[in-house]
Order: structure tokens, then C-alpha cells, then sequence
């Protein structure tokens, strides 16, 4: 038998410790021993709770008791959730969790810390909620070389983006939609500005190529932008709007990583994935191109990546495995990336500043093919003589 | 350090062999130490091959080496690949495989005589190809329970299928387009029979459900009886024809499982799913439903799934894991399991037989939901007035 505990009694905290107790046999199967759930670190109290014993409101109480060998912690935020870890990790204590900031921002560290206690440090549940990525891409595809990742990672602003293609209504008619349901919060601005998809497209990028990218490495723009003409016009030539995170090697084995609002083509697997679902497309060398869907949040399936790390960190409990990743990625500008765009003006328009262009409306036309500082620079041109309302990337 | 050896010097062992030198920083990494090639066994010689120099005809040269842990067996077949397998496993092996036959044939006896051994015995490479399925079954969704897999399990039959939708050509010119391009085998009943997918979905029920479903146990039909006018009645109503692999646990928890081509409607992800492509669906209690999508087969994605199995194997040699599944699984023979039906006939017909229904021409119409033994008995006294041409169940 594994004891282990629990960090945070919210909304992930109390599905895993649900999970665990509801599923015990399927977990003692999977993990070959029970994973028996002995303390839950939390500052409230849950009176009446089916776990309402096993609550301590005292960080030690976990930290000093030896016969925890795995900590889920599923408070999020930076501070509390950093210091904490570091210490369990230092410790001697795998930890497994959901927090994309603390990975994205401390990922290297922290892999390092529990490598050198010969601990793991997990956190499948970090991107795409229950959907397997972190763990299929460093085990069942640990023998090919990646060459590129990108997806819909955010079930926020897709479920937005579908529902203004769907309902003919604007952003903030969706949004509001969207926070009704539940899918959106208050403050919706970490999931709309994209920095939620940058979080974990940085995750997927350092996990991909072996080096930290960090999120202030990643290009980001998110869907404030967009308007239902845009998105009506991506009807009209068969392509659908979505928020896409993308992270590549460039020739040079640098890696380009961004996050925007794209044109993404009937032909991509990517244009399908609707409401708050998420997919995610990975190329590599022997595999080639394989697609990963399912739901990117809520409690149970984000319950199930948290508690498939307790099994890994149970049945491989420290090892001779290198850190998933280190620092030292050489980030690249992106300048000679080859894209087609996008680009709609309020006027008409004569798009022959861009040499090859198919017009979509008198005002809106897609590029060919171009590197990206020869878009940039022909943009600057085109600007001077026209208002430019959006350019969004193709992806076919 | 990790010597291992190679049965069976074909299109997957070849692969396996490349992948495992070209890639060996990235397989160093993942397994967390080398893995080093020390023996290939086949009957014939290799001149002027870079491996030509690790050939050996003897078995007993594999048997009898202590210093190789892990084997992949690319043989193939239920003969040999199946008393060496038994062999090594005895003797303290693990072995990994692509052999789909063996592992629906004798899988619960082989994983019984690994854990006997302490050792692993991993088949990723026997579903779905290079598409990582059964590793995260086991571990990452470990916390789950199963209620349902199926997919698309046959590259060849897809693509033939595809290919009548997309070019209105028959089968037979479908299958020989196949044939020409490599698709399809010279004598291809075990794919276009559906046996090929039987043995694939026998392996994700075993599974999924914890134990053995043997092919005899999976009702099994091919697509022989497909034509273009079944396609074209399908796409008239916005549907694909698929040859779908699908087990199920009913509710006295038993498993139904099948293989039968299915009109699939367009908002099952499954019907985007095109050409020598794989799609597989997982439902379960705490993720929901996720998908999987990739090339199911050829050369390097195969080699990926058996390297990935290596990897595995080796991270995690022998420990106190219960076999992936026992042997006792109970068979439902899905008399009350509910679909809705196609059904065509040759000529006009009356159908009110199955009192709801919708035609979709004179002579074919889809039935309302209803239970398997309630069609088939509505079925027989249809049959005694109308000559039936295919019925084909529904995927919604």
C-alpha cells in the first residue's frame, strides 16, 4: 500500500480524492498496490464531507510524515503551490498536479529539484484535461524525434469561437453565454487574451523538444479580435476560426512557438474539434501525424490525468530517468516561418502588395504562402494605404 | 545499459532496428538508459545490411544469453512467435510485439507466465499502429472504468471504403487500387473479412474490460457485402460507411463485442476518419469520451509502438503489476443491445414492419432504436415478403 495526499480540497482536489475511493480497485489494479488517500491539506473546513476527517489546515502535517510518498497538489497559483512543492520534492515526495502556471513558469526547476531527490514531479493534468499527452509523448512515443505540436488547448474560447460561428452573435454575447454555463470565468481574461493556451503549449513545446520554453517565449494573441465577419468569411471559403497554440523546430533546431486566432481548414483534423473540447496534433518522425481529443477541462476527467500520475509515480516511483526537460531552449523569432494569412480591411481593397492573393470579399483576401518577415514588411506597406482590421494565420 | 534482441529481421523488426539506432539519444533519454541491439534471430542472411553483423539463425543464441532483457517479437504467426515467446517469458524475458493474432489467441495465457516471471509482455504495435492506445489505457486512464471501445481498427478495408465513397468504383476496384499501392495484402480475406479487426478489438476489450475476449467471442463481418449504392444511400442522409470494431460492457457487465460495417453518422468523429487511417474511441467513467487518431499501420509507425513498448519494459522491468487481464470474461450475445438499422432491399417496400422508420429511398429505409433480438425478429417476417440486400447497424 502507497499513502499519498492531497493539496487544495476545490473542485480538482475533491474529484481526485473521489476518484481514488470510487475507482479503488481499477487503481490498485493499474498502480499494483492501493493508493490509500491519508491526508487532505486545505484551509477551509468540510464538515460533513465523506473526507472531511482526513482535512489538516498544516502544511507539515504532510511535509513530516514519512509514509506519504505522493502529493497531488491541486491549489494552483504560483506562491503557496512553488514553496510547497519544492520543499515536498526536496523531501523526498513525487508530486503530481493540474497546475499549468507553476509547470510553465518553474517546470525546469522543479523537474531538476526531483531528479536530484530521485522523485518524480508529474502534471499530465497540466494541459488537456484528461486527454493522455504528457505521458503518451515521453513513454509510448519516447523513441521519435518531434518535430512539431500545436492544438486547440483552451475550452473556453473554442466553446466561444463555435458558438459566434454557430448563433451569428458577437464576442461579448458568447462570452457572457459561456459564463453562464460555467465554461468561462468571471474574469475571463487569462483564457480570451490566450495566455492560458500559452501556459500549456509551453508545457508541450519543453516536453517536445527537451528545453524549457517558457511562456514569455511564446508569441501571444488572443480572441479579443475576433468578429463574426471574420468568421463568416472563414465559412465562406470552408475554414473555421479557432484559437490555435502551435510550437515547431525550425531548421536550425530552434524552436517557434505562438498562440493566435488562425484560419484552420476544412482538411485539418483541428476544424472539427467543437465546443469545449480540445485536440491536440503531434509530428514526429516514426509516427507521423497522431491527433489526441477529448475534454480539456472539468473535474472528473481532470481528475483522471491527476490520479494516472499518482499510478505513474506509484509504479515508477523514482529511477535513472533524465528530467522530461532542462533549460536552455534557443527560442527563434519566427521571421522565416512560411504561413498564408488572412487579411481583412474596412474598404475595399487592390492586394497586389502581396503578389500572390485569392480575394474572399472586396475587402478580405488570403496571402499565398510567405515567410513571415516578407508578410510583416508587405503589411507595413499595404497599412500605409489601407485600415487593416485583422490578419489571421492559415492552417491547412 | 539494456542489450535486446530482435525475431524476425522483416518490414516491422527492420523498422524497429533503424529506429532504435537513429533515434538512440531520444530512446536513451525516454528509457533513461541505452538500449543497445545485440542480436537480430532469422532464418535468412542479410548481406551488406547495416545490422548483417547481429544475425543469428539459433533461437537458443537469444535463450541463452543472460544479457538480453527484453526481445521484440516482429515474427508474426501463431507458431513459433508463440513457443519462443512462451520460452523467453519462462525464462525471465520480457517480450514486446506487433503479433495481433498471438495476443488475441493466447494473451491471457502469455501474461499469466510474465508476471509468473516477473517480466513484462507488451503488445502497443497490435492495435492501432504507431497510435498510442493500450499504454494509456493501462496507465495514464488507469483510474477509469471502461464502459465502451471502438474505432476504426483496419487501415486497408478504410481505405478501400474511402476510396468507393470518394471515386464510385466497386469494391473490386477498390481492393486492387489497394493492392497496387501496398494497402492491401495479395490474398486479403483477413482484412476485408473483418477478422483482422476482430483480433484488434478482442485486445482492447480484454483490455479495457480486464479480461479475455477471444475473436470467437466477436460476431464478425467483413465488408464484402458493401457496395457503392449502400455508400451513396449513406451519404445521401449525411452518413459513412466504416467497418467499426466495438466492444461493450452490458449491464450485468458483461461484454459484447463486434465487428460489422456501420452507416456512421457525420457527428461521430469516426466518420472524418479517412483512407489507411485509424480513429479508436474510448468511453470511460471519469474522462468521458477521448479519441485517438493516426496511421494505424506501415513500416515506422509500427516500429514507434514496439520501440515505445522497449521503452517501457525497461523503465519499468518487473514489478508487483497484476497481468492486464485474466482469463473468465463473460460474453453477452447482445440480444438487448440497441441500434438503429439500415436496411435495403432490391426492390420497393412496406416498412412498416419495424413501425418507426424513415425512408431513404423506395427500397431502403433506417429503423427506429431498438433492441437486437426485437430487429431480428421483425427482420425474419420482412425477409418472408422482401428480398434484403444489407442491414447494416447505425453509429451515431
Amino acid at each position: 500500500m502507497i499513502s499519498i495526499a492531497i493539496m487544495g480540497y476545490g473542485t480538482v482536489g475533491a474529484g481526485v480524492a473521489a476518484l481514488l475511493e470510487d475507482n479503488k480497485s481499477r487503481v490498485t489494479r493499474a498502480a499494483g498496490t492501493p493508493v490509500d488517500l491519508k491526508k487532505i491539506l486545505d484551509l477551509r473546513e468540510f464538515p460533513g464531507d465523506r473526507f472531511s476527517s482526513l482535512i489538516t489546515h498544516r502544511f507539515e502535517d504532510l511535509l513530516e510524515d514519512p509514509g506519504i510518498r505522493v502529493v497531488c497538489e491541486c491549489m494552483g497559483g504560483k506562491t503557496y503551490a512553488y514553496e510547497y512543492t519544492k520543499k515536498l520534492l526536496a523531501a523526498g515526495r513525487s508530486v503530481v498536479t493540474s497546475n499549468k502556471d507553476l509547470v510553465a513558469a518553474h517546470g525546469a526547476e522543479l523537474l531538476k529539484l526531483a531528479k536530484q531527490s530521485g522523485v518524480r514531479y508529474l502534471f499530465e493534468a497540466s494541459v488537456g484535461g484528461g486527454i493522455p499527452l504528457l505521458g503518451p509523448m515521453s513513454r509510448d512515443l519516447g523513441a521519435n524525434r518531434f518535430r512539431e505540436v500545436y492544438g486547440i488547448l483552451n475550452g473556453t474560447t473554442n466553446y466561444i469561437l463555435t458558438s459566434m460561428a454557430e448563433s451569428s452573435a458577437e464576442f461579448d454575447v458568447c462570452l457572457r453565454e459561456a459564463q453562464d454555463l460555467g465554461y468561462a470565468e468571471r474574469n475571463p481574461a487569462n483564457d480570451v487574451e490566450g495566455r492560458d493556451t500559452a501556459n500549456k503549449i509551453s508545457i508541450l513545446a519543453s516536453l517536445a523538444f527537451g528545453k524549457h520554453v517558457y511562456p514569455e517565449s511564446v508569441e501571444t494573441e488572443g480572441i479579443l479580435g475576433v468578429s463574426h465577419e471574420d468568421i463568416l468569411l472563414a465559412e465562406s471559403i470552408g475554414c473555421r476560426v479557432k484559437l490555435i497554440g502551435r510550437a515547431l523546430l525550425d531548421e536550425e533546431e530552434r524552436v517557434y512557438a505562438f498562440v493566435a486566432p488562425h484560419f484552420v481548414s476544412s482538411v485539418n483534423r483541428l476544424a472539427g474539434v467543437n465546443g469545449v473540447f480540445n485536440g491536440v496534433i503531434l509530428r514526429a518522425d516514426a509516427v507521423g501525424d497522431v491527433m489526441f481529443y477529448g475534454r480539456g477541462a472539468g473535474r472528473m476527467p481532470t481528475a483522471s490525468a491527476v490520479a494516472g500520475d499518482v499510478i505513474e509515480a506509484v509504479r515508477t516511483p523514482s529511477s535513472s530517468l533524465p528530467p522530461l526537460w532542462e533549460d536552455g531552449a534557443e527560442i527563434s523569432d519566427g521571421s522565416e516561418h512560411v504561413s498564408r494569412w488572412f487579411v481583412r480591411s474596412s474598404v475595399p481593397v487592390d492586394a497586389s502588395y502581396f503578389e500572390a492573393f485569392d480575394m474572399i470579399s472586396a475587402s478580405a483576401f488570403m496571402t499565398g504562402p510567405m515567410k513571415n518577415h516578407d508578410f510583416h514588411r508587405r503589411m507595413d506597406l499595404f497599412r500605409k494605404k489601407y485600415p487593416v482590421v485583422n490578419a489571421f494565420r492559415v492552417l491547412d
